[in-house]
């Protein structure tokens, strides 16, 4: 057992995916959860490449971090500049990072033929690189790029690279399969080899072009690395880097090596989840360990044995890693979701009542509509309340109407939304205007109601989600809304479906004013 | 180079995934899919199990196949009946195939908790239904349930298990990782011994609940296994089976063993997307060897060494296996993605022009805005079209406005767009209704378009997202609309952003119908 240090590269390679793009706000927001996720390094971006990333340095200076370190990334100097005079690394230490993770190159070929500079200039580099930012930051890592391209073409050369790195006081020799192509043989056999050679500690970054990034980084660890490198999903260009989200617990529950907390890897389908909500892509079903299918059971011998004696038909417990098993012909693990929220939510309910099974079955009927509760779970709240007679009306729609109206090329169009609707102290007609439908209805809706319930002044939205739900049909599709609500002092979030966007969105809208009012 | 077996189980394994069932008219198209991508085993399914798996027999006899010979799986033979009574064990033989696939217990706690016969009694079966069925089909293979988990519980019985197939005549011993959570070093250890000490020739079966299915499988071969088995796109029940569409190539291009042709190995992607399409199930992008985002390079610095030299940045020639390359626009993007993306637009313009600089200038502020080019190639298309004067305009529009109205809770809105548009042959003022407020907007532009232009009547949407850009400040946000659009004959995508869904929407529709005009 030895502690295997977890570098996350989600905000900088992972938004290499394709479709993913990420604001300032979203890398905050992914930051805070792999911090508390317990994350060892989190490498922000790449500062002098991209100032979206430095404005994501600028903010995540104010965020105090509670287990990770921060890492700005980056490549060795110019070679046309001194190390201090080159802007790119200029923009690294404005980041401010206790780590600074430096790229340079360890294939002979790609050093004559993409930085077209001699050998020996590239030995410069990297000594130059990582030497001068030592002095300034606590930690520095050496990402080795093409490092086994570079050991199967010119093994002497590629080792001197690590050496130039190393001499210059790199923290760790990190070894990265940039393009993806190595089995695992090879990385075993390579690996063990510079484990051997250097004192300094030993990482592995691996891509997934080959479909064994997470092997190879199992294999890499099992050879002596103590650093693995990776994305949360195995987001990252091409096929992506190493999915942490299976590297971790292989580590941790199969080998023994100590990552993260046993208490933090049961949030690992959670942080999975998470991630891809933000990512805007779809859950993957069959994603190891944290898919819905991962534990799901549909072949009937299987689930027979499984009911007796789970560890026949699986690798792990799955509440080890936050997931559950499901019986696809009958699924009895409803209930007991239903049962912690509710006492997660604080309901005065008894959990063994028939309506529980109830719920679970209306649940079912929702999700297969397109509804999704995590994520929007004061919806959740107002449906078991709804179930339980603890909900109260408190103002019905008379009718609203949406208006989107263009007059001119290049011109935004104009919104406008009128409500009409009745509340136990009167009716109220008004009419607002916004920047689109949505925001427009949104106003219009707060308006009418801010007369009777002046609470909702403190009410703000947060988010606004929108995912089209099935794929093939055009615009004639269902969509789904999240709204997050927050009043200052709490965050609430809420969902809506329709055919309409309109529609779903006003569902979402609805449940966020009524779980504020009902909460008081 | 050795000759590696790949033996097929898609059409078993692979119809176990959760939300994934084949007809028997899908079973026999994926047959002869298969067969003509020169797989060597297709095992079509369990005859003695499922009634349309026997069907499907019926009819795959009359199917002739030119490569790969069809296999029928069952178990050894109930414990309560004598192998030649046992209906199952009749079912297979029905089924009249020139394989038999029989699976048995090898972990000593599976025979006590799952069969519930004694150790003895489980040898007997093996060795009575091998040998048995040995006599009635040409081959007979023993897939070996549990084996890694088996022989960490107990080597020596479960070196046993497999001596009883291999002394009844089995012809080869498949390595069963049933729960797939075996890792890769203790699979080339275990390969290894059993690989030393039987003449048998040895298979694997991996599945893929620790992410390594194609690694182990991999791990196998170079430990002398001689038969993989696995699933077109890795599916399977939970996490799925081991890939073949990544085991082929590596065990090919890689490891230089014989598996299928050269000029079939270039159907790789075509059978992997065939296989999604019958499976109902989305193409995934980041797809190893085979998916749109497999050679699709987004950050700058690799698209200018990737144009110079493939290889700097692609782990093999993706023309081997029918892929090829892609390079993506992002905000990483310099000059040289817009030189490229000219080329591959075929656009008759001078890459040398400083029109060129202006586009990558221009580009950088459109996605500041939170525009998105990856998927919008038609709206780049056009993009690079106006800067070089080879776009006309087609219509104008005077004016929209839509109408979403609700008069009843519960009720969906009605939603109605009107439009008046001028093109040269006339003005056109008309209105539609719609499944929500872009619907109608949708409708409403191509009824009024149609008229002039009955080209557009081929035209479909085909997929519409949404991403909210900027998180933090509700629905008072950036919005960007994705559309996909086809005529049957070609794809394209297009891209709008607004505060307004509508516009956002508008704009995205606008290009995809001026790109389809522009084009004739």
């Amino acid at each position: 057992m030895r502690k295997i240090e977890i570098y996350d590269t989600t905000l900088r390679d992972g938004a290499q995916s394709e479709d993913v793009s990420f604001s300032v706000e979203d890398k905050l927001r992914i930051l805070a959860k792999l911090d508390e996720f317990g994350i060892h390094y989190i490498e922000g971006g790449w500062p002098g490449a991209n100032p979206r990333d430095a404005e994501f340095f600028k903010q995540a200076l104010k965020f105090k971090m509670k287990n990770a370190r921060l890492a700005a990334f980056g490549a060795t100097h110019r070679a046309s500049l001194t190390v201090s005079k080159d802007p790119s690394i200029k923009a690294i230490l404005a980041a401010k990072t206790p780590v600074v993770t430096i790229f340079g190159k360890t294939w002979d070929f790609h050093v004559r033929e993409a930085l077209r500079v001699s050998l020996q200039r590239n030995l410069d580099l990297i000594y130059d690189t990582v030497s001068y930012l030592k002095k300034k930051a606590p930690q520095v890592f050496f990402d080795a790029e093409h490092f086994f391209d570079g050991y199967r073409a010119n093994p002497e050369y590629a080792l001197k690279a690590l050496e130039a790195a190393a001499s210059a006081g790199a923290d760790c020799l990190v070894l990265c399969d940039t393009n993806g192509g190595v089995l695992p043989g090879d990385v075993g056999k390579i690996v063990r080899e510079v484990v051997e050679r250097f004192q300094t500690p030993v990482g592995m970054h691996a891509h997934n072009d080959s479909e064994c990034a997470v092997a190879n980084s199992i294999t890499a660890v099992e050879n002596g690395a103590s650093q693995v490198q990776g994305t949360i999903n195995g987001l990252g260009e091409r096929c992506g880097n190493a999915n942490l989200i299976s590297v971790v617990p292989a580590l941790q529950l199969k080998l023994k090596h100590s990552c993260i907390t046993d208490d933090n890897l049961k949030k690992l389908k959670d942080v999975s989840r998470y991630i891809t909500e933000i990512s805007n892509l779809r859950h993957f079903k069959r994603q190891p360990f944290v898919g819905d299918s991962a534990f799901a059971h549909k072949a009937g011998i299987h689930v027979s044995a499984v009911l007796r004696h789970p560890e026949t038909y699986e690798h792990i417990r799955p509440d080890l890693v936050g997931n559950y098993q499901r019986v696809l012909v009958s699924d009895l693990s409803g209930k007991g979701n239903i049962v912690r929220k509710i006492s997660d939510f604080k309901l005065d309910i008894d959990p063994d009542s028939p309506k529980v099974l109830e719920i679970v079955k209306d649940l079912k009927q929702l999700e297969n509509q397109g509804f999704q509760f995590e994520g929007a779970e004061a919806s959740l709240e107002l449906l078991i309340k709804k179930s339980f007679g603890l909900y109260r009306k408190l103002f019905d729609l008379i009718g609203f109407r949406v208006i989107v109206e263009k007059r001119k090329e290049g011109e935004e169009p104009l919104s406008e939304a009128t409500i009409m609707i009745r509340t136990p102290q009167g009716i109220e007609h008004t009419a607002a205007d916004g920047n689109g439908p949505v925001n427009a209805l949104d106003k219009a809706l707060r308006k009418a109601l801010e007369k009777f319930y002046p609470q909702l002044k403190d009410v703000s939205l947060l988010d606004y989600k929108v995912r089209v739900l099935t794929a093939g049909k055009g615009t004639d599709t269902n969509v789904r809304v999240l709204v997050e609500s927050g009043d200052g002092k709490h965050k609430w979030g809420t969902v809506g479906v329709s055919a309409n966007i309109i529609e779903a969105s006003w569902q979402a809208l609805v449940d966020s004013i009524e779980y504020k009012l009902l909460r008081g």
